[in-house]
């Protein structure tokens, strides 16, 4: 096969994103978020929120990762991040082998490089990998918040399990880190976020 | 306000794309695709189809106003290629009045920064714009393909339209336009797009 026909190959399963519901519900229309449509959301706000990464972060490479970093889910579907640890490794593991099968759809030199983007990006090893992280936290937290929390209700979610998810967020970003803590907080005030299992909304 | 609570809000109204239905039709679910989508769905064409830019060209600029390019829609709303001229017009002078709401929302550095990533992509003046531009026409023909030619019947569209839309691809890039009219040959002899008006699938 030549080059294009890898690389359209590539951008024809990518269209799959736009049918892999998010557990992030939306308000106008009131429907599930799906991971395409988050995958542009997170780079707008790379883009917007950029002064809130940590100096000489390249906010290009942060904005590339973002838009590839949902991709694997094509094969291995969307987890919320609330689920329990076990699931989270059995997702892991089917993310890992759609990555294997999804970048090599690609002429090879360029499978590897996009490849080795979305590893960095689960590795959380470099500040880019660590904002790109926090800005993937951060907006389902938005949304949540915005649609009053109707996402964290259906899931059962409490306070002290989003503020867990907080400190990938200060990892990444301190100001963002702040401002997400005290968002949740307000959610609690708020009464759209049980603040513990036994005060559900 | 400060910085932060200004990028927040135009976040926000970022969301309002995921809201705003294209005339391309998706395959899976069968549905019309939003403009969140297509805006992701280029950028990951850009990543993919780098190779088919003219050497020199910034990618990572392509991405970032891919990123962009519709945002305007969240005001606009979203017109289709083979409207009238008139329609085309009206659309302009909306998407402008738009720009100059939303981008204002950013602090004023920011905004003016983003809104001239913009205006690059509408003046199409430089190779990234134009190799920008070129993958936001590539795009809807790839899925008007795939869902078998339903959106361009609904339309009432034909192979002389889409082919000059082709022009613009050709533009930015030499190699895509190629493809994409070989594309548009293939679909009228698949009998999916009608080769003119009184022949009409």
């Amino acid at each position: 096969m030549d080059r294009l026909t890898r690389q359209l190959s590539f951008v024809q399963e990518a269209d799959r994103l736009k049918g892999v519901l998010r557990r992030t519900q939306l308000t106008d229309p009131p429907r599930r978020e799906n991971s395409a449509e988050h995958s542009w959301h997170v780079a707008v706000m790379a883009l917007a929120l950029a002064d809130h990464a940590p100096a000489g972060t390249s906010i290009d490479t942060v904005v590339a990762m973002l838009v590839l970093h949902d991709l694997v889910e094509a094969d291995a579907g969307d987890l919320s991040v609330h689920a329990p640890a076990a699931a989270q490794e059995r997702q892991h593991a089917a993310e890992r082998a759609a990555a294997d099968r999804l970048y090599a759809l690609l002429p090879d030199d360029q499978g590897a490089e996009l490849r080795r983007l979305w590893d960095e990006f689960e590795e959380r090893a470099t500040p880019e990998a660590r904002f790109a992280r926090a800005l993937d936290r951060l907006q389902p937290i938005l949304q949540d918040v915005q649609a009053g929390g109707r996402a964290w209700r259906e899931q059962g979610v409490t306070a002290d399990q989003v503020l867990a998810k907080v400190t990938l967020i200060e990892d990444g970003s301190p100001s963002l880190g702040r401002f997400a803590r005290r968002l949740v907080e307000q959610a609690v005030a708020d009464g759209i976020l049980a603040a513990a299992p036994d005060d559900r909304c």
